[in-house]
């Protein structure tokens, strides 16, 4: 099944010239929807994960799917104000500004092994920040996976040194 | 398994006085966030669902772990501006001000027959704003389920006449 059939190109969203990648269609079908979540785990099948971090909010979609395909609980990773407990916060540049993401200071530790997901990887910043926020927690970010790489922003060359994965690759 | 011991109470979340109801530590337990997701989908396995929509961001979480349960597709209601192509919108009062949750319009449509999720019944003006977007589409919300109840703010009184199950009841 062509997985990026179901990968919807929205024009000028959220704003003027950007070409957004909505997976809602994906999300939609449960045949298509399992494919791509077996297609994004099946690198880390074996590879002793403790947990899998989706990122706020799309990356809980993919990251709740993943984490059952491994067996494995989930964790949040969350913008700013939003995690109710103590948590570990790092901020990243934005082309305009800044953000920021958190992580619960008890949702993992050392020597858990943690699979970051998210749905896209454009510039990196997020995904990067996110390893920084397991990091800061004593566990390891062993791998970054996405569903769909947007290859021109080379986002990829921003992550840190682990294991990354792609389903769909938009060049 | 009592599912409750995996529900932390955080007082003064999000503002004084409010104690949240933390569900991270059910999430980070598999087997313990499997017997849960299996109790909050069991009443509709029968129930010829088209699709779970869940609700921005931690219906996400439940959301997709149910419509994976169930066998099928998923499609998410969110806060209004997020979705990124046509959407119908609906608005609900909150205590000080509103609020707005949207759903694409293709969502779903006339004979689907939709399970709308969540993690917490509180006040019950999102759950039923939900309802109502389902609606909008032509699709029939055949019920609603969450994962913990918040009795005592008799949410349920306000939500539309359909099937209503929850998980965990906090009296």
């Amino acid at each position: 099944m062509d997985l990026t059939a179901f990968i919807r190109d929205v024009p000028d969203f959220p704003e003027p010239g950007i070409v957004f990648k909505d997976i809602t269609p994906l999300l939609g079908n449960a045949v298509a929807f399992a494919q791509a979540i077996d297609a994004l785990a099946e690198p880390f099948v074996d590879a002793q994960i403790s947990a899998v971090a989706g990122i706020d909010a799309r990356g809980f979609l993919v990251g709740v799917a993943a984490a059952q395909r491994l067996g494995v609980g989930f964790l949040p990773i969350r913008k700013a104000g939003k995690l109710p407990s103590d948590t570990h916060q790092v901020s990243y540049e934005l082309e305009y500004g800044s953000d920021a993401v958190e992580i619960h200071v008890d949702a993992c530790g050392t020597g858990d092994r943690i699979l970051i997901v998210d749905d896209v990887l454009a510039t990196g910043g997020t995904l990067a920040a996110a390893a920084e926020c397991v990091s800061m927690t004593g566990a390891a970010p062993i791998g970054l996976a996405v569903l769909i790489e947007l290859r021109f922003l080379a986002g990829r060359n921003r992550l840190p040194n682990v294991d990354f994965h792609t389903v769909i690759e938009v060049v």
